[in-house]
């Protein structure tokens, strides 16, 4: 099955302790796709400005299920972000962010992309998220991600898309900030009385928390002995995890564990390298050697014996 | 099979955004046995000042597997910590720390003692922690704890210790500072060139890694509701862990990794109440209900399909 994703696709300009690199293809909706690309079919809605690097994008993506006739290239400058991250690679320090005519974006939905059964609504104003929710069809299942500013700024409409999602991913420091609860499972919970069946947490390098309403479910970040550059982590794990959905198209307890850990390994090659660059270099047999490695991670066996 | 612990006995002063207790018992030492007695015998060696109320003890450790004979009381003052938590539970701000008669301790291991079979040093000074091991005879397993005012002030006797010790227990903060290696799977293995097969590296509320030479456990901690009082969940969960060792006398990897799941089941207990009270309220059904709970927490089937 298909996913339909909605996000930013930007330029990074991104150093590290271990390097630097400069207007790399970046941005939610790429990290995504480059992801979900390995599992299922990806549709892919969002702006660049008329200096965007289409080719270098088209030919990135060459061979793999995304479809880029949503993507609109709008007079102006694309979406620029420049970044910093310390030896602690758990943050980013934002140097500088252009929005360019990802400012004034205003989703518009391919007629052939309204049935998507599986939908993802990336880090973007949540009132552009409703407005997408407008134009499809009753989908499976919708998903959303958030940021701190829109917390802050666009309370209401957050608040009133909650109401129309069935999951939505956010970091720790997100749902705290969200629901003013310290606690992650606390703050699960009041999410959920506000929408949301699942509350995925992602606490970075810590893993990440899947809710439902009767069970909690952990998936420990993969301990990488390197890790390269976080950029776009949360963005391939929230494709990993939806691609996962969509090609199995199950929506079980069971099937959304796994989907989790697709999503952490996903996550776990992504800040291999900058940019997209070790998500397109992957292929299946590396993904589920992952997955199989998460399993021997966190396996034990319990001893009714003792 | 018993497990010999050395380590401190004291009266802590705690506050936290949910209360206050003021002179209770701690001490690493008492929160380990209260919590390795669940599954073994303990023998705790360690040194009380004339002001200690050595009734309590007795009183709390009533009907346990507990040999005080070993716990010296001196003339002088109890070792006496005060501490102070704010919301973020996982960092204690240490308001005072009187060693009293703790800062003249030589451990002495009595007669009956010296053949433990497991041997926990609990976080003193390296040198008494060598000293310990010249008194005892071949024990199955020593593991070791230590902190960062060790990793300063003792580093070369710490680093002879880690030739004697088969596993140690430290945070993620006193792995790095130890190692100078940020990467905690770099530093485990630097630790583990030094001497110890195993490393075990608590993340406080993030779970804990153990390493061994060629594979990796993580068990997360238990995502609870409310956390009361993190003081003494290190020690407790190295409780669980030595006390399901000394009980089954099993050091496979697998055995290892239930004794990892246990010990975080007693540190999460430990964190339900102040001082040693939940740990010493609960019985082996809570515990091996909350083992249960961890199993179900991570685990997911490998989808072999996809």
């Amino acid at each position: 099955m298909t996913v339909l994703v909605v996000g930013s696709v930007a330029l990074d300009s991104v150093e590290t302790p271990f390097g630097k690199a400069d207007n790399v293809l970046g941005g939610s909706g790429t990290f995504f796709s480059a992801s979900a690309s390995h599992l299922a079919s990806v549709q892919l809605v969002g702006v660049v400005g008329s200096d965007y690097p289409m080719e270098q994008l088209r030919s990135s993506f060459a061979g793999r299920p995304v479809d880029l006739a949503g993507l609109e290239q709008a007079d102006g400058a694309s979406f620029r972000w420049r970044g910093r991250y310390r030896h602690d690679l758990n943050t980013a320090e934002t140097l500088e962010t252009h929005l360019g005519v990802f400012s004034n974006f205003r989703p518009k939905i391919p007629e052939q992309f309204r049935n998507a059964p599986f939908v993802f609504l990336g880090n973007i104003d949540p009132r552009l998220q409703l407005e997408v929710l407008e134009q499809v069809a009753r989908p499976k299942l919708v998903a959303c991600d958030t940021m701190n500013f829109w917390i802050e700024s666009r309370r209401p409409d957050l608040l009133r898309l909650l109401e129309h999602v069935d999951l939505i991913t956010l970091n720790d420091a997100e749902a705290r900030q969200l629901t003013e609860e310290f606690n992650l499972v606390r703050a699960a919970r009041w999410i959920m009385q506000r929408g949301p069946k699942h509350v995925i947490i992602k606490k970075g390098e810590h893993g990440a928390f899947m809710f439902t309403s009767s069970t909690i479910f952990f998936a420990p970040a993969y301990p990488l002995e390197s890790v390269f550059d976080p950029t776009g982590a949360g963005d391939a794990f929230a494709g990993g995890f939806m691609g996962y959905l969509a090609r199995t198209g199950d929506l079980s307890e069971e099937n959304l564990r796994r989907a989790v850990v697709f999503g952490s390994a996903m996550g776990s090659f992504a800040v291999e390298k900058f940019s997209i660059e070790r998500l397109l270099e992957i292929g299946i047999d590396d993904l589920q050697m992952r997955v199989r490695e998460f399993h021997r991670l966190v396996n034990f066996q319990q001893d009714t014996a003792s």
